[in-house]
């Protein structure tokens, strides 16, 4: 049967899952276009599957996570409930996966390193934090309250599959969460331009976490006071600042630098 | 005289601005917003500035270049020719500047180096290499045909004023670049998933050029065929490309970190 009414239950969900608002009442996120949809891992509980009438017919269903219902709908429904300009007629209505602070600082190694972004406002910046961070085997990224919700589809697409490959914790409560991180005998580094030391200047072989501040204001007071640690990216050039996703870039190569 | 028709010949120039063959026709962009018309130099030739009246009544004319015309218009012309949803009030009609091979392969020095980009799509992409490579020092960004016009708003809102910074040749012919680059004596680096070395194993210090591929596609093969040197950035996680801003910016920043 093929849906052709934009009434029916499972559409509206799409639809309002748009809002973040409906995301986090729901628990659920949509994740849109064929290599993403592929690349849901099979721990993540798929509630259905929306094919375009088109897809539909010849799609290999194998492809997807076996046991979630799979829905067909008239290419129009598709094109509106779509998140995108030209859709590839495939999304997946998935559960949000929650981590808690033990998951994430269950530390088993001295090797871990985590990432901790303060109020990130671009979509694009915060998914390309967490697709870095997922290159570089980074442990974990914790966001705090304030920033962009990582289940906007402009976040999931930077991420380029990269929030299915690392534990990542949202709306967290800085103070707590450094807090946590000290008894953990995890250093704490804060980016800023008043820092006396480049990133080659310590030893990030051992574990250690990365505040990156937000795109215009940088890090809070608070923040800076809580870090161990302050460091300085050089700029050489004309530039006065880079952009936060280089910055967090450039600082999590330099922790694979050292640890190669 | 405050401008109240979308028909005078300015208004209709900034307008047909938005459009990139008309910003190439007239050799001429617009540049928006209070802190980025304040950080045109000197050198470049602001054609006129536009203000809307609510800014105009209290705006500090001596903060822009002297000897250009100032217009004001209505607000709500100023909407309509604006390319953001809160426009500041303020743009300026800017001339190109234009270098050639030869100003910016002009080496004087050993430490010089360059970025070559090959057909960046995202406008972002591209205006945060320009940034990355004002912060880095970079001697110049060589941009090839097929890639994003550099004087499109979204470039230039993310270059943060990095486009005044450096010189910066677009529509660049690869073949003619790398040629005129390998009389110089300098380097050129691909990056590419399987280059033996990563960027810590080799001289950076010496002059050098880094060429950054398409964000989908990476380096065409008649690039890869012409670099002295394939270099693989290690990814020990779980992610299987970065973002070419990151790509580029995490190679630059291990050029600036061998020469501190």
């Amino acid at each position: 049967m093929i849906i052709e009414s934009i009434k029916n239950k499972n559409i509206k969900l799409v639809s309002c899952l748009k809002n973040r608002k409906d995301r986090e009442k729901n628990d659920l996120f949509v994740v849109e276009g064929t290599r993403f949809v592929e690349e849901i891992p099979c721990d993540y509980e798929v509630i259905f599957y929306v094919l375009s009438e088109e897809i539909y017919e010849t799609y290999d269903i194998k492809k997807l996570n076996a046991g979630s219902e799979i829905i067909a709908v008239s290419n129009k429904i598709f094109k509106e409930i779509s998140d995108t300009n030209s859709p590839q007629g495939i999304l997946a209505v998935v559960k949000q996966k929650k981590y808690s602070f033990q998951d994430i600082l269950n530390i088993t190694s001295d090797k871990e390193f985590f990432i901790v972004v303060e109020e990130i406002n671009d979509p694009g910046n915060l998914g390309t934090i967490i697709r870095t961070a997922d290159a570089c085997g980074c442990s974990g990224v914790l966001i705090t309250k304030g920033s962009v919700d990582i289940y906007n589809p402009k976040v999931l697409r930077s991420t380029m599959g990269s929030i299915f490959h690392l534990p990542i914790i949202s709306e967290v409560n800085l103070d707590e969460c450094i807090e946590l991180m000290k008894e953990k005998g995890i250093g704490i580094f804060a980016t800023h331009l008043k820092g006396a030391k480049y990133p080659y200047d310590f030893d990030l072989a051992k574990r250690c976490a990365f505040l990156i501040g937000n795109e215009a204001r940088g890090l809070s007071k608070d923040a800076i006071n809580h870090a161990d640690y302050l460091l300085k990216i050089p700029m050489p050039g004309k530039a006065e600042s880079l952009n936060a996703s280089i910055a967090a870039g450039v600082i999590m190569y330099e922790v694979v630098r050292q640890r190669i």
